[in-house]
């Protein structure tokens, strides 16, 4: 037993679960259309919100996020997953973290709602990062370095693998896991030297002007941001107008994503971007259905050497599994409570890096850019082991809600110090934003 | 205009949507252990029911079938949709059928929930088919015979062919259809005087005794059986038992089929089913995760002459068409209200026609008999114009709580008769099994 171990030993199991608590909280983005595409015209961005309440006054916080109505319906199932841990110990769940998820995600009258998907698989994610979040706060570090400093074992010993041994076993994993091992001290070093990378998608929301988003882009190209990702698909007159735009303010170096929030079919993607190609996006987002693995393919092969990304609306690991193993994407864009939380991530990270195709979270919305840091991170010091062709989303949104919002310099994340997962809400903004109770909502 | 065209335009207007109000109706199942399977043990069969109000009289009705915990949060689901279409009339919803189900399935808020999966999809199911029911029944005619009458033109305006359009075009679709339209009337006379094969799986159940399956396997071979499915999965020995046992009572010509409900890895599905081969059965249903779509692919490669079936948990339109383009099946099981309702198993009973895959929907649960006789039906009539490889799946419980349940002789379903969807539940159970307040959950 190592000294943290030993630590763990004495802290676990004073840790008593006894209450989780759901919260709709809600904010009127769309008054102002931040966050508007061509699929989600006028999202308000919210978050089902849970608290997990223990004897030990550690409280282990977590959210899913939605974009308005249903969001009520995510808390409602975050109650009924949230009654099978009180009672429970810390201890008793992280002495089986794999158990620990298939007892949430498993429960079989809830289970048939999915399986592993939609509104159950949101809510489970929001209940199983607040656990992680209290096991974070206990250990006393943030979720990167609790994940880095589990040994490879106990990562394994995390990760669903039901489903996808056909692409990766847990010998592979543990083999993976070993051999990087001993490079984590000057990996988590360099980072905290030098930031992960970032872009930003702040600028390039449909429902803005052409004057605000050059506005917007010089101001953050003032800011050393060099890499930005724009919306398309909803007029290819208004996409090449805004794409001129925008190169002519980040230069032929200046690094373009592009992002169809799954708007067409794969002829129509494939027709569409042929029409953008001339503007070198580095890749496009969504181009359909993101449960269209055979189309995500048949798009990539056809409009290389544009990538194809997605992720935010992948629903599990098994669908990321075959994304691989199609050689669908060339860019695996993870959200952390599209997944099942922390385990499942792992699953895909593992799988992505021995398939060598990049992650590059989702984020914005509401807390993702908080949750995520953690994963690229954790991926770059004891996955893949790799900065290059990866980086974190981020959107300038609603960060001064977090307790420990995250922290940006030079286009880049630097990593969180605080204990936990970086998602814990001011208490303030909890109360304000509480739908339709809060001040937010009566205000007008 | 055709005469039934002319007389709808008559009856249309006058039909304008009042109200909607979704009931919380279980079974409590689990006490028999009736429906017990390897991934599903203990299942209370359930609906969130919903009613369709209208100022004529006439109601609307339509279920999504669940099985337990969660169907409070699926009628939370409906009560939003429902609220859509407060105010509309029956001539606004039929004159654009797509548009209607784009309607549904399309309030960008809740579409982030899914998109088109889980629990949104599963209520977008209940009140898409409360409108069909409605529409039925407003025309006074069987859903398969509304379906059989309209022309070509207006089917193909009722499907949504948003991300299929690579797999089947609206012109492929239409001609598909003219070809089979002078064949309609003596297919539906074949079938009034034959009927439409099944087979049983009301005696395969994981939670029931070898002698309860033994009585039960010979009580539906005297009742003109030929054709049963038994679940497996839990226990090799044990499936070899109960296989061994089935083949004794049904003898070398009887069909039979396994269903494992998701319990394997994909690997695992294909040793388990080579120890299972000898007993000759006609499909593995449900070998592993439903999102798998290559592993299905994979396992229907590695145990030929088995075929592969799946479908009850397949989410939506987009992942049949790839089941279909991977050549991953070859039994297209669809769901009446995991799909989201009759547009959206239009569009995959055209795409499996397309491709040569016979259509042997899911059914049980709870109406699933009686909403699927209709597809199964048209789908005769209509589109594939086929009987060879179909059945549809029967199941022996629960039929009594409905005002037309399906009526079966000899192993065959025959065609209702009253007008509707046949989804309709008799007053007294909607009372008597409303959850939690219902006779059915206070006498214990």
């Amino acid at each position: 037993m190592d000294a943290d171990s030993a630590r763990a030993q004495i802290i676990r199991p004073s840790v008593t679960i006894r209450s989780v608590r759901s919260l709709d909280i809600r904010f009127p983005t769309s008054r102002s259309l931040d966050g508007s595409d061509a699929m989600n015209k006028e999202p308000d961005y919210s978050a089902a919100y849970v608290i997990i309440y223990t004897d030990s006054g550690i409280e282990g916080h977590g959210l899913t996020f939605t974009i308005g109505r249903g969001n009520d319906v995510c808390c409602s199932v975050i109650d009924m997953l949230g009654s099978l841990l009180v009672g429970k110990t810390l201890g008793e769940l992280t002495s089986d973290l794999a158990g620990f998820w298939y007892s949430i995600t498993g429960d079989s009258q809830l289970r048939w709602l999915g399986p592993e998907k939609g509104v159950v698989h949101l809510a489970a994610a929001a209940v199983i990062n607040a656990v992680w979040d209290l096991y974070a706060k206990a250990e006393r570090k943030p979720l990167w370095k609790l994940l880095a400093d589990m040994s490879p074992k106990q990562i394994v010993s995390a990760i669903p693998f039901r489903y996808v041994t056909d692409a990766i076993t847990p010998n592979e994993a543990l083999e993976m896991l070993e051999r990087q091992s001993d490079k984590h001290e000057w990996r988590a070093a360099n980072i905290a030297a030098n930031g992960y990378p970032a872009y930003t998608t702040s600028a390039g929301w449909l429902g803005y002007s052409d004057d605000k988003i050059r506005t917007l882009v010089r101001g953050a190209l003032a800011n050393g941001w060099t890499e930005f990702k724009i919306k398309v698909g909803q007029d290819i007159n208004a996409d090449k107008r805004r794409s001129t735009l925008i190169r002519e303010e980040i230069g032929p170096d200046g690094i373009l994503m592009m992002d169809a929030n799954q708007v067409w079919d794969v002829q129509q993607a494939i027709d569409w971007m042929k029409e953008l190609a001339e503007f070198d996006p580095l890749w496009i987002e969504e181009p359909t259905s993101p449960d269209d693995i055979l189309g995500h393919a048949a798009i990539k092969t056809a409009i290389q050497p544009i990538g194809v990304a997605t992720g935010e609306h992948c629903q599990n690991r098994v669908m990321f599994k075959q994304l691989l193993q199609a050689e669908a994407i060339d860019f695996c864009q993870i959200d952390a409570c599209r997944l099942a939380g922390v385990n499942e991530v792992l699953a895909v990270l593992l799988m992505a890096a021995k398939f060598g195709i990049p992650v590059c979270p989702h984020a914005g919305g509401v807390g993702l850019c908080e949750y995520v840091q953690h994963f690229s991170i954790f991926d770059y010091i004891a996955v893949s082991g790799l900065l290059g062709r990866r980086r974190i989303e981020f959107v300038d949104h609603l960060h001064e809600h977090f307790v420990d919002p995250v922290f940006i310099r030079n286009g880049h994340y630097f990593p969180p110090t605080a204990a936990g997962c970086s998602i814990t809400m001011k208490r303030s903004s909890l109360a304000y934003y509480a739908y339709p109770e809060g001040g937010a909502w009566n205000n007008e």
